[in-house]
């Protein structure tokens, strides 16, 4: 099979006539129909993780074959990246998504989707409504991270709340805020990417506009840089709360001293339930179509990757 | 009046013939017994805060004038430090302790405790049980703090807990858990730190016997140094909390990839509620005296700083 591989080295390569993976207990093996390239992959590929092996974990695809559940041959689906040992205090406490033994689909010891094949336990898939297309149910993974803030946060109305940053994940978090009914303002330093929120009942301001302190009750920073935070900590207003999205190779810099006078919280986000996500996108309450750059193939995966790494890309898609 | 001054140009230095401060609207004016030195007064001696005027914050007086409320006179009491302007919407939503117009005694805009007199706002004011001294009463300041965090965290049975750093602060965080029959571990630099907390419900360790990771639920950072932040994220369990106490001159660098990766909160953490402190001291739930290193006279203000900045000093005391 074909498969976009990160090498030991650290470089970057589609390799072709690869042998399908092995399907281990419990799991099934999925042909991928199409697959998405996130902020998280264009790390990897700097080095972030000393990840090698096949890279990505936004997919849609096909079961082929799944010993143990026969039944689900021909489903589609998507699946959950974290794959836990299922023993663990942590996994016995339902939190396997930080089981300390997981594996995780293209970022920790396990090839991911960028490839004809993938593997993943059959617990990690959620069969996709007839009427989501291949090109939404792309978005679940993401959509599902971007609805862990609400699972995290008790945002009453009334409170003001911020997205800082609309790229990939920032333009996910604002259409599951607005859909939650949040009073949101999204900011970014694109207005391009802004322009993408039209039709999204959400007020828009280019970073540079917003002179003031303090102003949101919420700030998500989604920016994907490392001095994201420190923009989000002008932002936030005392007693407020941080939803830190984002992973960069690098560490921030964090002014403590207003953390601890402003008695400001700071919360690490990452995966969300599946579930809710397939059901926005099955319900239309969260169109992701505007999001898509270009779809390509996955014979260009190695220039899918450069164009996700330009300043206007979106979502790259790779049809497989 | 005797006052230790912090001068404009960034001088300690004990003033003596200084004028009573003004007695303002709805205020009082207390005659200072006793009053504490703690780790915030050698912050602000280095420079932090940029605060000029009488320093000190932690204090035991006695009214000797309130205008509008004359039964006071005669009152035993301590004082919130925080004088907000009660009429802006955070002062409306009961923050007054966020109130961004807010003065803070000895801090920020307003003259401190480490003179003969001071005044406060009225609201301010706490009768001291008859029971309770005045060097346990001095304490109420920083150990309404350390109850802050149980008003700030959900702490449960079976939770992991370690307070990192037994300094000032820290000795009364543990206290304060332990009265509140947290399980807790203490770690500490100092074997003579960690010893005063025998008769404490409390394992000690040294930090540099904990070899292991990802121990603990809840870790308080009351290091009092910018590097507690990052060996508290060290000591955190995935999904776990830091509760941060400390305030330092310099910013701190944060592992953000480990805060969301493995979804980390990290709270600021101040002021607390007097009303607890004081009924923990006056049914003996916390007892203080252990911590006092040295009781000096105001009059040796400068030769106390110096003392309280001594590695092994905890409290020193002035008495008035």
């Amino acid at each position: 099979m074909r498969a976009l591989v990160m090498g030991a080295g650290g470089q970057l390569r589609l390799v072709t006539g690869l042998p399908r993976p092995v399907i281990g207990e419990g799991q099934a093996l999925i042909r991928v129909t199409m697959a998405g390239i996130c902020s998280t992959d264009l790390e990897i590929a700097k080095g972030y993780m000393g990840f090698d092996g096949v890279l990505g974990h936004e997919f849609v695809g096909v079961v082929e074959d799944a010993p143990g559940k026969p039944a689900m041959v021909g489903e589609r689906v998507v699946g959950e990246i974290n794959i836990p040992c299922r023993s663990c205090p942590m996994c016995k406490a339902g939190r396997g998504n930080h089981c300390p033994a997981r594996s995780v689909l293209g970022i920790v010891g396990k090839d991911g989707a960028f490839a004809d094949h993938l593997t993943l336990p059959v617990e990690n898939l959620h069969q996709v409504p007839d009427n989501v297309s291949d090109q939404a149910a792309v978005f679940t993974e993401p959509l599902a991270a971007a609805f862990r803030i609400l699972e995290q946060v008790d945002i009453q109305p009334g409170m003001r709340v911020a997205v800082l940053g609309v790229g990939r994940l920032g333009q996910l978090v604002v259409r599951v805020l607005v859909a939650a009914g949040v009073d949101v303002t999204s900011i970014g330093r694109s207005r391009e990417k802004l322009g993408l929120l039209e039709g999204v009942s959400t007020t828009t301001a280019l970073e540079s506009e917003i002179a003031g302190k303090a102003l949101y009750d919420v700030v998500v920073d989604s920016t994907g840089a490392p001095e994201g935070l420190a923009r989000a900590m002008e932002l936030v207003h005392p007693c407020g709360t941080i939803i830190l999205k984002t992973t960069v190779a690098s560490p921030a810099i964090l002014d403590t001293n207003r953390l601890v006078i402003d008695e400001i919280t700071l919360i690490g986000s990452r995966c969300g339930p599946f579930a809710k996500a397939l059901r926005a996108l099955a319900e239309g309450a969260v169109d992701p179509a505007p999001l898509v750059s270009a779809v390509m193939s996955l014979d260009q995966a190695e220039e899918a990757m450069r164009i996700a790494a330009m300043p206007g890309a979106i979502k790259v898609l790779l049809h497989v």
